[in-house]
């Protein structure tokens, strides 16, 4: 059978473009002699839509779009992905179901099983898992359709108090002795740098095991904080990954299950090319989906904004990225230098803004306040937010989106200040850690130098005082970097990460401060996902705890 | 058999604080003759942990807190609520358990069946369902235990196109045959002005229906978001409320269940008093848990601040609530005077910061950049954002907790400066429509004036622009939050909100701004929740939509 993967950028709700894109593809499968076309998961409304899907009026557009699809589909047949109401007595509100379409009607429906209600996840709110399995019997062929997290009733777990077995039944076991020919799964798994070889491994053991080829669609595009990276893939059999579609874009492709030809594959990326275009790719959808050209950010001779202006002026284009230059008399010389220049790199306009007499007139009238006390993290802050009320007027002023610069270390032990350098529409680097800032800068100085030497090499510091260093209050980024990442994505106890070689004192302190910086990232701007275990909606810590 | 109800306020992680707590309480009640003493859900952690429930240490110090409790069960026996390891191979790493300790040991352990994943629950994140049922045995008599939505297998819903039955199972269908003397229900529910009565109602129909007595001992105390009310009862087999535990305070009851004597119950409040005591409970939790003793807030001379203001003096003393006024040039004469007026009243501290001087500073500093722009909602932000740097100084220079004054009305419509007026480590007032603000600012002056009247009577303005009223660029509030109200709480559509009477134009605008403006919500401050549907976790929207 000739089977189309259509590969597509998604936006949420947008039901009319969502279907016009269909609709295209479906056009475009049939002249390239398809005999079904497949589209990704709840690929009618995007994924995810959260509690939209609570509301009448959107369960019955999307109901109303899957109709309008069908009709489409004469002299080809299409799955998609669309929620559909629940007409039991009992149970949730709605199944998240595959549509198969054909001769203009919906054929038949197939309800996902495995409800992914973990990490980012959070199906079960809406949807009852499936109970009745069966096949579709389309041109004399047979085939499985399953639904994402179908496929993963075993599954990896970054956690070593994680489960792999997290459900009591196995949707595979249920379809396989009906003997379909193949398998489609039709997907939204987003990215993280560890998941495209996680879904690779699942996707491969379940073919083998089952010796079944599989016909993988994954959506691609960002959803705000999710960064979906597509890479569909045909693996047959054996195992083997035949076809493999495009990460970070859209993309098609036809291919004949009986006979799909000589193997081709996507280039092997670095992980630190990965997160780069995911980042690229996180920042450009949240532009283009929100109908927003411009981005500002505010400049100041460190790495963390200099690597967060590259990815912008890659997404927006140069002419679409604007910065602040703010300099106080805690400023290095060089850093407004190396602002300066890295501003020139780019391309990009930049305006200098010194920020002392703002400082100036807060701390005249806090005098009398004050009068007594020794100043403190409060002058510094003050700074930030000074720096914060500039940047937001420029945005507010031409309607620009002001990107968060905040990396994960930082974020992770509450080192920047509440509506000052916190302040943002979108976290760019707010789940790469310090160390992998840097892997970011030298991948982007590989063809030649566009981030200065300088931000590169110089000690990383806030400049809010005189001589300061982020070492004075942190670890060295290497061995900070090292503690989160056991105690955040692997959920190792202090005591675990202390016996792995780090000093008990440093562990305690470390692990304290994320613990009491929970209010912090309560507020923060939404962070685009790069890893197994973001800040964000896929971790909820309590923010009162005593623990 | 006598059965003491433990209504008790706990701290979310402190193992030892709350076991101190219940072991204190199950000596209490071996005082008073008790055979068993009932503790609400998840009692041993705190309600809701979230995912802290991911971390190996914190299952073990929860597993071995259970047992430490044990000990202390001789002569009495003790149901207490924590999370437990599942070591079957399949299903989610907990469950949500209910320990029945007798003799220094855990004699039987009843887990939950029915598991919250919707508005504010999450539970099926972390949790397995129950499969297996049995009662306790207990000097002769039979007791079923269950766990506080095991009795929600029909719910109300506030939506009207929610799920009154969300479960496949009823664990009271699996209990009553094996014929219970009377039903333990452990709880952990939530406040919100209409739960009281679902709650009622829910308990009085399971007694009536199975006509068997329900012991129901309910959390009281507020986590962040979260104010549980108490109120635990005792309902007889005919569905009549026998007892009644206090609300928004602990509290302690042996009861005899054969011979329960004269029907007593708590004096019935109205809503808007409710509203009054769950806020000041959720503020005074939120600081004593955090460890924090005082608040400031900025008081304009409106009612929004002016209410929030009051709250805070009650619930934390007006020795520890200190007050920012800071005029502008749009403010009235009548603004500072009404501020001032209030913080006298209250014998709260006030000093007075104008906020002119940094205002000037930056719009002085951002000429050059604005040239050939009109003054317009950056202007207004810049004020906004200045006085958000000035509280937020005293918040960190004195270790005051911000509390924000933003109402829902406001946070519904993006009415608000984010990094101005929406700071602060609390939202007071983020679940309360302005209507009923006004409503709290009347219950609150009964007694003699508080809040002066001219803060109650004069039209509600930002003072951001000369004569600016709210109305301006808001329907009149009385329209606005019932429109909000239909389309937050109800769900309803906009055709359906036209349809009650609203008009079409204004229905679309609001709703548009709700829309817009969950990039504001996004970043806001902690909500106390009073209503059934508020800004916060139990109500995710996707920022990015079309829709």
């Amino acid at each position: 059978m000739k089977v189309a993967l259509a590969q597509l950028n998604y936006i949420i709700g947008d039901f009319e473009g969502n279907a016009a894109k269909i609709v295209q593809n479906i056009e475009k499968a049939k002249q390239h002699g398809a005999d079904v076309v497949v589209f990704s998961e709840l690929s009618v409304t995007g994924y995810y839509p959260h509690d939209l899907l609570e509301k009448k009026e959107f369960i019955q557009k999307a109901e109303e779009t899957v109709l309008k699809i069908a009709e489409a589909c004469h002299g080809i047949a299409a799955i998609v992905g669309a929620p559909r109401i629940n007409k039991q007595e009992r149970g949730k509100k709605l199944y998240n179901s595959a549509f198969f379409l054909a001769d203009g009607k919906v054929q038949s429906v197939h309800n996902k099983t495995l409800l992914p209600t973990y990490d980012i996840f959070d199906e079960y709110r809406h949807f009852e898992p499936n109970k009745e399995f069966g096949l579709v019997d389309f041109k004399g062929e047979k085939i499985a359709v399953t639904i994402c997290e179908d496929l993963w009733d075993e599954q990896p777990t970054a956690s070593e108090f994680g489960k792999d077995k997290l459900y009591q039944t196995s949707p595979m076991e249920e379809l396989i002795p009906m003997k379909p020919d193949f398998m489609v799964n039709i997907s939204a798994s987003p990215f993280s740098y560890n998941q495209e070889t996680w879904r690779k491994d699942v996707l491969i053991s379940k073919a083998k095991k089952y010796h079944i080829p599989i016909l993988y669609v994954n959506q691609v595009g960002a959803q705000t904080e999710l960064i979906f990276d597509g890479g569909s893939v045909l693996i047959d059999a054996n195992g083997e990954i035949v076809k493999e579609l495009r990460y970070f874009g859209e993309d098609f492709l036809v291919i004949d299950t009986k006979n799909p030809g000589v193997k081709t594959g996507q280039k092997k990326a670095e992980t630190i090319e990965k997160i780069h275009d995911a980042l690229v790719l996180g920042i450009r959808d949240y532009f283009y989906k929100t109908g927003f050209k411009s981005a500002t950010l505010g400049l100041s001779g460190g790495i963390d904004s200099a690597v967060t202006a590259v990815l912008a002026a890659r997404a927006l284009g140069p002419e679409n990225v604007r910065v602040l230059l703010m300099p106080s008399k805690y400023s290095s010389d060089h850093s407004l230098e190396d602002a300066r220049q890295l501003a020139e790199n780019l391309k990009i306009r930049y305006d200098i803004v010194p920020i002392q007499s703002a400082v100036d007139a807060f701390e005249k009238e806090l005098a009398p306040l004050f009068k007594g006390t020794q100043p403190d993290i409060t002058e510094e802050n003050i700074q930030a937010r000074a720096r914060g009320v500039y940047v937001m007027a420029l945005s507010n002023k031409f309607g620009h989106i002001l990107l968060n610069t905040t990396n994960k270390s930082e974020s992770a032990v509450g080192y920047g200040t509440l509506y000052g350098d916190m302040n943002g529409g979108l976290a760019v680097l707010g789940d790469v850690y310090k160390m992998d800032v840097y892997g970011l800068a030298e991948f982007m100085n590989k063809e030649g130098e566009i981030i200065p030497e300088n931000t590169i090499v110089k000690p990383p510091s806030a400049e809010l005082r005189p001589g300061q260093k982020d070492t004075d209050s942190l670890p060295e980024y290497k061995d900070l970097d090292k503690i989160l990442f056991n105690f955040i994505e692997l959920n190792k106890s202090p005591k675990e990460i202390v016996s792995l070689g780090f000093d008990e004192e440093v562990v305690t302190k470390v692990i304290r401060m994320v613990n009491m910086n929970e209010y912090k990232r309560f507020q923060a701007a939404p962070i685009l996902r790069v890893s197994s275990k973001a800040f964000g909606f896929g971790r909820k810590i309590p923010l009162v705890a005593k623990y």
